[in-house]
């Protein structure tokens, strides 16, 4: 079979997928944005409804290797809440599929609507809807729907020259959790767990967002799935501007520095192409950036990171343009 | 590995599931049907919002010896539209993710989007958001949001004593199709084609749908996915009332029977049965019943079939109380 016959999965192959898809379809003015944002978004009115959905396929997005059923019921709606997250909304409501092979332990279903139920409850969703199949493979498919005020959304689009680029975590947890757990390393040092934890049972960011989105000073946000290089090109695409952010302020964790001496990689590559964190990149303008800081620290006791600013076009880590490439499942 | 350390994932098994997901988990007052109706139904001010999703994976939904990619793209979106239907509503909104081998074909990819577009074209959907990722086997799930005037939306629930029982079309054809395909048959009858069709390219009842919700005569519905005789009784079960129903009222085409007698097999129980003919039952007052016919024939020039009457309790099909099985994946 020529190469150039098979579809190509990589970002160019799903855009030209989903222009295919979408053209001469109609569309309404109750949809303010489509593809292109972390979430869809619908006019219902008084406010906007939130859809995002993510599938989670056994050796694709996890491995049973190193995760439990509790977890990966747990990372399947926490990927789902970080879009909802991205966009200032809350999240209300969700669906559940779940194909499961017929060898699966009633014990480890158990546990894997424990996983789903745990970050549910804390975030007050009500299940509404859900299917149960027989798969070859384990797939939990969540949709989320949530909600936002209509001057409460954050868009990936509303970056402005001069803007401070902010993250609201350390970089690279999640890529280096991985790391470690796919040499079974973790035992190996006790700040390794909380790395694991990030690859594991990823915290999104409901909390952060809505205080961000009640200050109503952010410009733009996207939630860091792919890695801050890729996400922040996106963000940057979206709003028709560039970024520069400095190797010196990337927050990479002492554990994170240890993992990488172990493994003999880069913590600064865990941190711009490792992907998964599920945390927030956000821009606010140069002037709010210490009052955002301040406010997000009084409500949440939460510290935010400085990492650049956005600039004119180009994506550059100091004063080198940065190659984009973030995670991609076929590499 | 002991069996009843497995889990059931027959209804009992798939409805203690979801009864263990959903319990301590939040309600609110906009969700007028959560999981037990077709699809999710959310009060947005002056509609509702309808929201369904539904899976089709290689080998336990579809198999690729019978099915190509444009009907396997046109039937995932048809069995959600179908959902949409069985509640009164009209479809607006689609998600879709897929999941493909990385040896899928761009031609195929090509037939696949064709597929889903050739019905998406045809009913006004906005494609507003989706993904797609490598995956072992072929996996497409979407999701389609529709809407319905508060005072149209069809439920399960109102089926009344007396109420004369309707289905919208020949029964068991896409299971005498599905039938034929496997054995490789359709070519010895050119009957057999639109047998196959009704398996491959399912048409669902949105026009229908929308003609017997204006009405407002219609107590319930449902769409039938499972086979009437199971269908039947999730809305009988939803209502508080049970149904007769009369083999010699049910409708079934003379492809089917040929097919039947091709097979050494009983129409009657493809018919009820057979599953996945995804065209509506539902019920009316039987003092409405002739006009209801009259209706549906000046606007769609489509015949109805009556097939029973509610009853206090208990199916039965004549005098023969029913056992409730429909189509089971794991059988």
């Amino acid at each position: 079979m020529k190469k150039d016959k098979l579809i190509d999965l990589g970002e160019q192959g799903i855009i030209a997928l989903f222009e295919a898809l979408s053209k001469g379809l109609p569309s309404f003015p109750q949809i303010v944005k489509g593809i292109g944002d972390d979430t869809a978004v619908l006019d219902m009115g008084n406010k906007y409804l939130l859809i995002t959905t993510d599938i989670l396929i056994e050796n694709i997005h996890f491995d049973w290797k190193w995760f439990n059923p509790f977890q990966l019921g747990y990372r399947s709606l926490a990927v789902n809440l970080s879009d909802i997250a991205a966009m200032g909304g809350k999240a209300r409501y969700f669906l559940v599929s779940i194909g499961l092979p017929k060898k699966f332990l009633k014990e480890s279903l158990k546990e894997l609507i424990a996983g789903i139920k745990s970050l549910a409850r804390r975030h007050s969703l009500a299940l509404i809807g859900g299917d149960t199949i027989a798969a070859p493979n384990t797939i939990v498919n969540i949709i989320v729907i949530g909600q936002v005020d209509k001057d409460k959304i954050l868009l990936r689009s509303g970056a402005q020259m001069g803007d401070t680029i902010f993250v609201s975590s350390h970089l690279g947890e999640a890529a280096a959790g991985l790391a470690l757990l796919k040499r079974n390393l973790i035992a190996k040092n006790p700040l390794f767990s909380k790395l694991a934890s990030a690859h594991l049972l990823p915290e999104p960011e409901l909390s952060l967002a809505d205080c961000l989105a009640n200050t109503k000073k952010v410009h733009a946000a996207i939630d860091i799935s792919d890695g801050i290089a890729k996400d922040l090109n996106l963000l940057c695409e979206a709003s028709g501007v560039g970024a520069r952010i400095y190797k010196d302020l990337l927050p990479i964790s002492k554990a994170c520095h240890e993992a990488a001496h172990l493994l003999n990689e880069d913590p600064i590559d865990w941190a711009l192409q490792g992907g998964e964190d599920y945390r927030l990149l956000f821009t606010v303008p140069k002037d709010q950036a210490e009052n955002i800081k301040k406010i997000v620290s009084a409500a949440l006791n939460q510290k935010l990171y400085v990492i650049g600013e956005i600039i004119k076009e180009g994506i550059y880590l100091d004063t080198e343009k940065l190659n984009i490439g973030g995670f991609d499942h076929f590499r």
